[in-house]
């Protein structure tokens, strides 16, 4: 905690971040190692990656390199996705691969089915994902977002000798805003927050709240330059400072006692 | 829509975005020209303000420009503010201000006021803040956020000639995952949103409801130079596309009818 506040407090450094798209990846297919397309691709763009540097993924060429591509002829539905399909208005075969991916239904209404994944994570369809994905075909999140993130900070260390911190990111809508915006879903090397609570503002007042999911905050920054047409599932983020941990991103998800809006 | 398409689909283009802190703001007074004062620091950081540039602004230097400062001394609290003071556990002159400044009471708890403030947003204490500012004085958000930022904008084009667009963010919890992000309150010279739907992905199937609130994540990309303790409440972000509206923010606001959390 004391260093955030010596680092913040240090009012001349105006810090400057880039945030760099990174193009040419190929299709992802099963199998493939990601750390190696990455830093290929990143090379290729005349970009070395360099210590520090937060490296966003877009949890899709995870998915898919991890194999998490599910057909969908070969899915039997059971009874209840069945039922379940008649009200959300989405096939059987769908709702069946995302209740498998779901431990709760938190929401439902015609044509949305919001539910709680196995981690944890609240959203739409577990992130049971058609776009983006060849036809006939759903995909899955990575089993274990942080364990893929691990993975590949790994395997970015093994190829360039360089300690990244590495973040996987999924486009979610949210209650009382409009649209959606892009959050962490799997993160290695990098505290899921900064937490200011305890700490003195510039008057001298306690701050007893803050505590900022910059994790979050980096997904978002990385989508601008991803967009959703492009073929950008993986920026850079250089140059911002951040605490180093292994906590994941498991403390990302509120508890639903917690939760006022559910 | 055929323009974000068509931007889109040029691949070979890979986006590298700069997120630029600006220091050296003076403590904020009300009546200060706060365009003259951005410019300036701007300047003196040897940036020069340019063309498409996104100027993201925290609210506080905002409210503070405009004398949105009430002293709590001067408060005289409802028989309403003094009985839900006692059970949220906040002083009746805090609760009376937030009350001023919203038009419903969404949730509650010891500790913890959400509403919706008299602009539709939903959020803690409408907004109403006492961290870093003086002892005794709650902030309230600009009155009209959208107004501020277009009154920001055309003071920059004046002084620079540049055409920029400006974003005004502030800090929020929000429901399903813990931490708080920046968001937009006030935006003017950009579309609140990066739209999709109608689209079709990669694979040609088509985009229904991706619908990118965009002007959100760039104020998120903003808040990793901001800080809670540098005095960076300014950052500019280069290089990012983006359509030119006057929409304005309110289409943000998820109406409670359309919002199955509320």
């Amino acid at each position: 905690m004391g260093s955030l506040e010596e680092h913040e407090s240090d009012e001349s450094r105006g810090l400057r971040l880039e945030i760099i798209g990174i193009t040419g990846l190929p299709e992802v297919k099963p199998g493939d190692d990601l750390a190696e397309l990455i830093v290929g691709a990143a090379e290729r763009n005349g970009i070395g990656i360099m210590d520090m540097d937060v490296v966003v993924v877009a949890h899709k060429i995870v998915s898919k390199a991890e194999g998490r591509l599910v057909p969908l002829s070969s899915v039997v539905p059971s009874q209840f996705a069945v039922n379940l399909a008649q009200v959300v208005g989405k096939s059987p075969e769908d709702v069946e691969v995302i209740l498998r991916e779901s431990r709760a239904i938190v929401r439902y209404r015609r044509g949305i089915l919001i539910t709680e994944n196995r981690a944890g994570i609240v959203m739409a369809n577990s992130g049971v994902d058609r776009s983006n994905v060849q036809e006939g075909y759903a995909l899955l999140l990575p089993s274990d977002p942080d364990a893929s993130a691990r993975s590949l900070r790994e395997g970015i260390r093994r190829l360039t000798g360089r300690d990244v911190a590495v973040v996987i990111s999924d486009t979610m809508g949210r209650p009382i805003r409009n649209g959606q915006v892009d959050v962490a879903i799997g993160i290695s090397g990098i505290a899921p927050f900064r937490d200011y609570r305890g700490l003195r503002d510039t008057f001298g007042r306690e701050l007893r709240v803050t505590n900022i999911a910059h994790v979050d905050e980096i997904a978002s920054a990385a989508e601008l330059v991803m967009g959703k047409l492009r073929r950008v599932p993986v920026a850079i983020v250089r140059g911002y400072p951040y605490e180093r941990s292994d906590d994941g991103s498991s403390g990302l998800n509120m508890p639903e006692d917690q939760d006022m809006f559910r």
